[in-house]
């Protein structure tokens, strides 16, 4: 699974930073945190295809974070998609979409179906879930948190030799956690072969907000925490009263919260490059970037 | 003055075209005509401010010409814009911006005044005025006309001096078309001292439509016909089923109009290089080129 960031600006785009949106592309399925204006550009340029599986989720309706949903979703028309397209989201997209289409003609050649969610699991497909937490930003703003399932362990092909497990479906059996029973009557439970199941990958993405509890938790030994990062530490005041975060804020939330790695993102226009902010998370939490529109970033 | 080109694609953006829209300078005001999604972040790469004197005129509803406008606004007013911003365009105008200010909220900190006009001259101003036709799409599409007032004809300073009109108040009453009484008794006409008034520049904008006569009678004379050209010739049927223009209707339009200079747009996202486009038209129009993203034009 890969993400690839499509905008990493916050509030106004720059020349180099388009506004919030990125992709997480997992075994072929496009999830889309945020949708600022622009996004459907960037896909483009980043070659996503507008046709696949793909689910959207917004964090909350300010205009940066929200308007390139209607012509996202009038380009994958044109296009002639026709896989459903599930939209997640606060209180409020529904209207924000349903007023689009009302006054832009869209021509909507595929189902739309969009959920306005709070907190809980607000999708659960068969390898993985999201769940969202309320963040702390000035209108409500869902975090995210992409839960992939765990994985099997580690089959060890030559204990089972060893064991005298013959190659075939007994083997099959072990992998997926059942004992088996051999000819001679022994009985081989699976931890004598297999390695215990795997965590599989956790994301999470802030949206807008202050440094909080709830992302806090939400982070809680997560592979990769996405989070905006607005204002350097010199403006922490302007970023409290605009509930944004400064790059101590988060460093130290990402430290709490354990998470493997961490990138920066959501990036005031006025940073032309943004080595102030990540010198200043460095001090506190070494495995930091800066996200850059159109970095992808394996997992 | 100039225009900049800043969205040519049509309906769908490419990596080399956006959607949308061109921006008149003139004497500094900037009018920007139609505003598709990314109009803002184009702006920004083309070093055009949100703070200044600015009207927009909208040609048609569809999601590739306006859905630029609640971003732009919004950018405008986190920017700190204070001036007044006039939106000009169809019926159906400001219900969409409405809508969009109720869902997404904007913190507008300037006046925005949004008129929705039909055919006739839709603003006059001191140096020029702006008026629309219907033109033939498949929804309600205006066709804009930005026409300079007349300018002064040119001042002859070494005729009024052999004439005995000395310089000063008399040269002024002269240039702005009066006729002045000499010391000695004679009267001196402007004619015989300064040339007629010269058209000032017409600049004419389809919108997306068909070939039609609208536009043709709009267009009569101008310097520059701005035509929207979404097809080549081999797709002739198509544009006229989808209510386009392919090069040889958008050519044989100008050639009839007798308009100076053509500039086709709305490319369609299937031509990775326009030069079909512009053979086309050259067959009958030679003076014609094709629209890019950034591309500046001095009139």
């Amino acid at each position: 699974m890969y993400i690839v960031f499509l905008g990493t600006g916050g509030g106004v785009p720059t020349p180099e930073r388009s506004l919030s949106s990125f992709v997480l592309n997992y075994e072929g399925e496009l999830l889309i945190f945020d949708c600022g204006e622009g996004t459907q550009h960037q896909m483009v340029k980043a070659k996503i295809g507008f046709g696949r599986e793909t689910k959207i989720f917004i964090t909350h309706l300010h205009g940066d974070h929200v308007l390139g949903l209607p012509g996202l979703i009038q380009t994958m028309s044109l296009l002639g998609r026709t896989k459903k397209l599930e939209v997640y989201g606060p209180k409020g997209l529904k209207e924000f979409l349903e007023a689009s289409k009302t006054y832009i003609q869209f021509n909507l050649r595929f189902p739309l179906e969009v959920k306005e969610v709070g907190e809980g699991t607000v999708c659960k497909e068969k390898k993985y879930r999201v769940l969202a937490r309320w963040a702390e930003h000035s209108i409500p703003n869902l975090a995210y948190a992409f839960i992939e399932n765990k994985k099997p362990g580690k089959f060890h092909p030559e204990k089972a030799l060893e064991l005298g497990v013959p190659k075939g479906p007994l083997w099959s059996k072990l992998q997926h956690g059942k004992s088996v029973r051999l000819k001679d009557g022994r009985i081989i439970k699976p931890n004598q072969i297999v390695e215990p199941p795997k965590p599989g990958i956790k994301i999470v993405y802030s949206g807008d907000t202050k440094p909080c509890k709830a992302v806090l938790k939400l982070a809680k030994n997560a592979d990769l925490l996405i989070h905006e990062c607005t204002f350097d530490d010199s403006l922490a005041e302007k970023a409290e009263a605009e509930w944004h975060s400064t790059p101590k804020g988060v460093a130290e939330l990402a430290k709490k919260a354990s998470v493997k790695s961490l990138i920066l993102t959501h990036i005031s226009a006025r940073y032309k490059e943004p080595n102030t902010l990540l010198e200043q998370a460095k001090k506190v939490f070494p495995n930091v970037k800066i996200a850059e529109d159109l970095m992808r970033v394996e997992l």
